[in-house]
């Protein structure tokens, strides 16, 4: 079940876990913010390789990798994100289900289209429900019929994280909250959203790391495979 | 302005500040917390001699000073609150003006009590709503109407400390968040609900420290006497 | 949508949110910590006579309420787990789907059981897979087959926090990771447990508050109502 | 009471809160810190266009921003404060009531122009007294004639956070403590600032976050409405 | 002059450095906290015994200890300060120079007091300031003349931790803050009132740990030292 | 390699690591702290009968356990240390090289009992060099000789932690640090001591969690293993 | 005592306390780092011209103000320390007294020499002791004679922080302790160093912000002002 | 034993420990990360002319040392490390022992090389296994025989550092924990792993400071000395 035959190596710096997919219904990604451009570009392409039915996906790259997607892979289509900051490879799988991505406030798009990145190149539907945070409440209450058959939810907030307790009182899908790095003074980083996320009083809200917009998304394609099959 | 004539000296473990109530409109209160059964009655004494016209307050009071309260003041009228932990000695003023004090679930009544106990003392009116924290958002709107009106709000909360970000934006009179040490994990003793009430994103909510409802009917009240003269 | 009139006023200290289950999925439970005896036991009647079909649960419950529960509902049955500390009151829904439930070691066995508990009340099935921390890790790898076809995992570990990244890297289902406030030092309070879980590698791990076997238990039955209707 | 045909959708990053001065007397504001030049210019103007009685207000404004506003908006009366970081746009209200803002030493500067500027936009007059911070106490009492008369007071202190809670000894209006960021070592980031206030022995003082001047500033017009009518 | 000949071996639990005196000036007292009666009292024996010509000191000394020491002696004249935690063991020697030792409000007490019982049995003179906190700054005001030449300052406080910067800005003497555990929320343990301290603006103010009475005087005895020679 | 079958199923509260010795030299252990008195007597009975050539241990006992074990285990011999809270059921096996502990204070010294119990059971040799710290270094190079030739050193100290330092600059064996909890103030819980620890400038000092004296002889009999053979 | 007429106001950004000097024996100081090169350079006139007979100092000056000081004062003696980031203006007065510096570390060596040239600004006499760190504690002991006499000590030192403990162990004079920010993983920003002087066994140790040499050295200004009159 | 004449006095910024190889079998080091490129390079000469038998180390070069050490120590050999960021100056003595250094992941390379560095400086033999964390945690068990008879291991994880623990329980030799400040959020500089590791179920894993790989090898080294002389 754990077999290394079922790892590649890559050069001499990565030891790709081609059998992730097989074991877990989702693919090994490129996290490529500690990476330099040509590991990042050389992974992409040993990923597309080694599994030629699903796109290869890099996310958190810098401005060079930006730049130098597009032209890299031949002619495999290329998706870029600039806002995201996320590069898929290949052509995307059909989509199945749907997701709900909703913002509190403006500053939480990069993190919430890091989502809808994810979940395009996993093959799953999206909808995203943008700047409805609690300061403003109406604006949640008028949006809530769009996200009335989502099967489930990825709420993403900075500063007091009050959203995700809010959407999770209301919606029967799961949902999971993405803390944001928004904000200044007890705010900073995001722990102040996170640990409000964790605290909320709205029963069933899981709760994912700091902007890891892409952890939430594989757990909602988890959820996907889990009601559609994979 | 600032004058030690002022200052009353009890036995040797005291020097009462009782010039505060001319210099800031609010008399100085008994913090039991820290003080012997003795201490606390003698103080309440003195500051009730010191001022004949106005109540004397003792908060955060043990059981032991609750239950030797009634007996300790002769025909003077004695109130005691189990709950807020508080001891009012002498009869109230008439109160004027309107204070909201809202809270998001049980466990954060005491402290709400303790806003009640203050307001009362300080001669000011109150208008409870409990138990409307945003998990159940709906009870919140059915209550609003009963706030329309109040000069001053206080939203007590724990856990993820949304409620008074939500209130902040629906209310036009200052409002001032109180977070409880309601919880566990990370939301232990406060501290999540005090970030998150600092983060809110609803301008002009202002915070006081965990689980102080006294300090934060004191600032209700100097914004009560701003509005109606004291 | 929200409306009050689906709120319950119980005595002067509770406004049930009775219309959740129809919102979410998952009724309103009794969070017993902070409550007297009598509230804990008044509000589970409430509960269940306010929704006949649902069994009526509370967590969290001192020594006394445990005690007491079960000659309080008359014919009703009752189920009291005194490891978890749950308090279950009514016939249990026949079981939908299956949940893994994995502990690292024997100290993690109450929120574990807490999170049975919960699965229990709101009718979905589950299986345990207890004492398979990464310290000896043959022995998870001896119990994987049992969690092949699971709909979804809660994996509860303290000190470390490792298992549930292991665990995630390792099944297709959705995982969810529950740290618990097991440990001394920096383990302590099971801060360092959820931070592990939180940086987890292994993409998809969501998270939940320390000890919250509950909650955890609540996300996992809305992902088995996605995918088995509800 | 909380409707969305009250929020205005502009191109696709931003939902406005037109109707936040109707429900709480303060209208939206924009936060320049994580938007593009063009994103905060065409929100104010939006803004502006959307409520021609109050002027439109960017707080945290970057360079480019400041040197852009003056010639963005045609004929309509620009006000840039570089310290402050703000941008305002149209014709000030006449100011109503008086806000005192203090300031421990020559670093708090900027957030005080902050309140300053918000409290000009929103109508409200104010007092500016700097510099007498704590640890030349004289400064202070020479000053304290010219406070007597405000309707609340905003003290502006980083470091040791000290002179809130000494000016909150002093007067009778309403305090609010604004910690700055200002500081080295322990202080770094305003935490210790942020706690001492918090922690203020003299009752009735509530805190923003750190920086957060034009919270403070929104609180102090929320009780000038109050005092005088909105 | 690092000499093992100098420790002094007690039963198998402790090697006693009856050089310090020597070598600093100040000698070795016992920390009775984590000891056992009969441990503290052979210890203040042996140490009355190695040193015939000073007091032996114990600090931090549960109820056991403070009960048992007045007949633990012999003839030895034996001081007990309940409030403070301390004995002393022998005649005190005869005081030389003076240290004002001040506390913000009456909790601080305890602490104040392990300062004078310190500076007693080093044979220093003191003048205890009691409340005095900066909520009513003008009892300090009225106080000051008594500090006028003091060789050194303590000055104890909790909460805030405001009165040290204060009168570090108004004293010729050097002064040390000391920290108390006073306090709730965001003062529990003490922490805000070391952080206010370490960041005050007055310049020259050192500060040691929290409730670390003992470790003030001890530096305001080498200061005397310094002074009047030992 | 990693097996199941070399697990043993304990009632249904464990799955003892029975193969643990033969992976990694070291035998599974009880750590008694969150079990019943029954589950851990079985434990021990359990581990000793399935590894006769070794005894079993159990750490962090509470009293109960300390109080029953002597009478539990038939003939076999039991040794149990009150202070270093642990139980040794059977003959200890004869001791090979030689482990230097050392203490900083007297109240370190169950912690260090916790090493010298462990390296007992573990068929290591000891000395102990304790109450040497660096407040009266003299100590320390007094008793420096007797260290001379340990293959490892463990140096057990709370409060600012500054023995191990120290230490690690003067011996070649390799030094294991081990932080306390003793302590107040900032150095409450040990925290301080670990950090301490952590940052210190000798060079190739390795640390354990705070009071893990257990964890500490371990790594030190991993070494002894290496050095000696096993 | 405390009059603002002893204030001086400069332009519209600073009120300099002129009387300090006379009340605490120390003058008022220019701290650079958060001002504008035109307005150090003012302040530092302002103060040379208000006390002639002191020099003017200010401490972490950027570059530019190291660069432009010397040529900005006309004929009067400038000292800038690159190192040190200060700036004197003025004939240094003839120093009395002596106090020692010592560091753990070559990267201590900054603050210093602030404690250097604040000292040398104040008349105060004073030896540097460097690089005598634990790790090699032979360095210390052959460096002890040169601070045999001193009138006090201040010892500069990052990481671990544990130089300050065994320096207040040998010496008779008062000791401070001066953190460093120096160092990586838990010693970043210095505050396991400041813990750890905190936490010192060594009594008598007193300690100040971390980096903070400046107030290190008024500390020590004012014992020789206590020893040798001012 | 420590003795002064032991140590260098290079210029005026350094006191070199030039009898420390003598004392522990570990030659002083150069930490260049708050150096001049002038003070490492002349540092490195001094350590190699001191001690002509063993070559001189610097680590956390910054850019500017790497590039200018090559050509700088004339006909000694020099080795640099680009992604250690070391500098070696002469012939590496013949490797002893064998150490397995292992990584999570691709960005702990930078660490696992220091680590390779200084083993090869030290004389130490050892075997890189990168790349084997637990998201695929397969690839650990297909190279395990490959460090079947190390006689120390150091492994470096970032993110929720849970390797060390998995590895500590599957082989004979002592392990070392060497969290990497790889991650964001709640992983940001390390934290999370140095806590995980700290917490490690698994006995007898000890830990150095974050990015810390030259401290873990100068442990391993003195493992190997006492396994193989020195």
């Amino acid at each position: 079940m754990v077999s290394e035959t079922e790892a590649l190596r890559v050069a001499d710096y990565a030891r790709l876990d081609i059998a992730r997919r097989d074991r877990t219904g989702v693919p090994e990604v490129v996290f490529a913010q500690a990476k330099t451009v040509a590991q990042t570009l050389r992974l992409l392409a040993e990923l597309r390789a080694g599994d030629p039915e699903a796109p290869a996906l890099a996310t958190r790259c810098p401005d060079e990798v930006l730049a130098a997607a597009p032209t890299a892979f031949g002619t495999d289509p290329v998706r870029v994100d600039e806002v995201a900051r996320t590069v898929t490879v290949g052509p995307l799988p059909p989509p199945r289900g749907r997701v709900g991505v909703l913002t509190a406030g403006t500053c939480d798009l990069p993190v919430a289209r890091e989502c809808l990145a994810t979940l395009a190149a996993l093959g799953v539907g999206a909808t995203l429900v943008d700047d409805v945070g609690v300061a403003g409440i109406g604006r949640l209450f008028a949006q809530l019929p769009r996200l009335h058959d989502v099967d489930c939810a990825l709420v993403v907030a900075g500063m007091d994280g009050a959203l995700p307790s809010v959407v999770a009182g209301l919606l029967r899908a799961p949902v999971v909250g993405v803390p944001t790095s928004v904000g200044y003074g007890v705010a900073s980083g995001g722990v102040t959203a996170l640990g409000s996320m964790l605290s909320a009083c709205a029963p069933g809200l899981t709760v994912v790391n700091i902007d890891n917009g892409f952890g939430a998304a594989v757990h909602a394609a988890k959820v996907i495979n889990a009601v559609h099959g994979d």
